[in-house]
């Protein structure tokens, strides 16, 4: 097994200025491992859901190589819950209604396999379930840390703890500019480096990704999109497409890091287009790869010129 | 003369989150034909100011080709003031004060030399004024025009009626929506270009700029910056090293846009590092090149590893 990712498994109820859609499938954990599949025939996810979540979703997942022994199921139980309503410029959003429901029982035990694995995706969730699965790992080679604003809110101490052990974070400008007291985005990058990571990602949804490493920065673009219908699991669509494309190759180089960058802003792009999960489910290998061309025309430019 | 830039010649006066500065030379005008006067030798400016503008500022100017047979000065009268207040993300900001002062006497008439010239910067104005020196011009190869959303509240047909005649619009994204009354940007690209230019460049401050054209698009990020200072007339500096880079080629490929588009960019990058205009008196040809390297490496990526 190349990957376990920890993290939700939930039910949302999305309102955009343009739309609406109810208890469709999300959670962090299934984003990140449908992205991942792209590039991993073998992965886990750890995780916990009510009796209430679909079958028909769990079925479709394994079919795409998402092993579920990490996955518990807790009769009589209700799954996560989250409503939230964007804003009409898509970039922000605000939290209706969560309902913690079996998250509240979550206390991962991994097996073995789940321990051998060499990569480790630490979606967002309580710091201290995130250490829990960390501390349960043999020695994975890679430690990927997504994280919120809430948890510098309410639990920043333990979110500190873990962020010092993992390899690569990941969060938006804001919460990057939170998390080091820093308004400059340089300057905060490299104070959160000094906090453990050896490489930061800031998300900035419709503007794009940065890529922080003590001496490097690279930055990707987000392809404008005609229509963008639902943002929900785009930051975890790109961790998942990075950090998959990153355990398939096996190259931590910063060049590859900035490959993985442009696979996860493609696979974001084409999450953004449907509702949940619907469009991941749809798209093909061959898809992706004609988005990471349209982003090569993007950003692609030749100025020997200005040097006459 | 290869370009005539009209705009305003000013003094702001500047609020951020972390400094201030008052009384300082600005004005879209001055931002454009300092940032131009990298590539061009032989340029000229309509605009007016008071007898209190400083003649040393003028001298400056002149010393870097930018003639001023173009602006009147106005004995007894008083300068274009503005004042201002950044927001802490430095991206947004308020308008303390307007002082429109000899601004209202603005009624430019153009010399043999002025209207010969085949460039034409119509830097952000009363719409009216912009069609005033459009119509002077014998004919221009290539029109740039900037503008706000003020005109757009105040004065949308006459500024529609301007921006058909021209071939390259810049505004910023929510300017971009509102003249379009299209949420996604994409599609109110389009409905612009439908519009009349043939090019739009949208800037996004601290997060780039798009250059799109009916069929293409490009995009460059903005390089991050350790400290922005004053993001003032960053947008009318990207304006002038764009149409500087341009005239001085003479190429009106979309290749060579692009250069344009990133030149514009390390030139908006300095813009910010101080206050007012400080940093583009500062600054060589060669740390403009320095700076299009960043912006090479920035965004330089090498992605055949993912059609493995």
């Amino acid at each position: 097994m190349k990957l376990v990712t920890v993290g939700t498994v939930a039910f949302d109820n999305i309102e955009t200025p343009f739309g609406r859609a109810d208890k469709v499938v999300g959670g962090a954990a299934t984003y990140i491992s449908l992205a991942a599949s792209f590039f991993l025939e073998d992965q886990g996810i750890v995780s916990v859901v009510g009796e209430d979540f679909p079958t028909e979703m769990m079925a479709k997942m394994k079919a795409k190589g998402i092993d579920q022994a990490g996955l518990e199921i807790l009769k009589g139980k209700e799954s996560f819950f989250w409503s939230g309503k964007y804003h009409y410029d898509m970039n922000t959003r605000d939290t209706l209604e969560t309902r913690l429901n079996v998250l509240l029982d979550l206390d991962p035990k991994l097996n073995a396999e789940y321990k051998a694995a060499p990569y480790l995706m630490l979606g967002n969730l309580d710091p201290k379930v995130q250490a829990k699965v960390l501390d349960q790992m043999d020695a994975p080679a890679m430690v990927v840390l997504d994280t919120m604003n809430f948890w510098m809110d309410s639990a920043l101490d333990e979110l500190k703890r873990v962020i010092k052990r993992i390899d690569i974070l990941t969060i938006n400008d804001s919460e990057a500019r939170q998390l080091s007291g820093e308004h400059s985005l340089v300057k905060a990058a490299h104070m959160i480096l000094e906090m453990g990571p050896k490489y930061l990602v800031v998300k900035k949804g419709e503007h794009g990704a940065l890529l922080f490493s003590k001496d490097r920065v690279f930055f990707a673009p987000a392809l404008p999109l005609e229509d963008i219908i639902d943002p929900t699991g785009a930051g975890d669509t790109f961790a998942g497409g990075f950090i998959g494309f990153l355990a398939r190759s096996g190259d931590h180089s910063f060049n590859n890091l900035k490959r993985a960058i442009i696979v996860g802003s493609a696979l974001a792009s084409f999450c953004c287009e449907k509702f949940g999960v619907e469009r991941l489910l749809e798209i093909t290998r061959e898809d992706i790869d004609e988005r990471v061309n349209q982003f090569i025309e993007l950003v692609d430019f030749d100025i020997e010129v200005v040097r006459d």
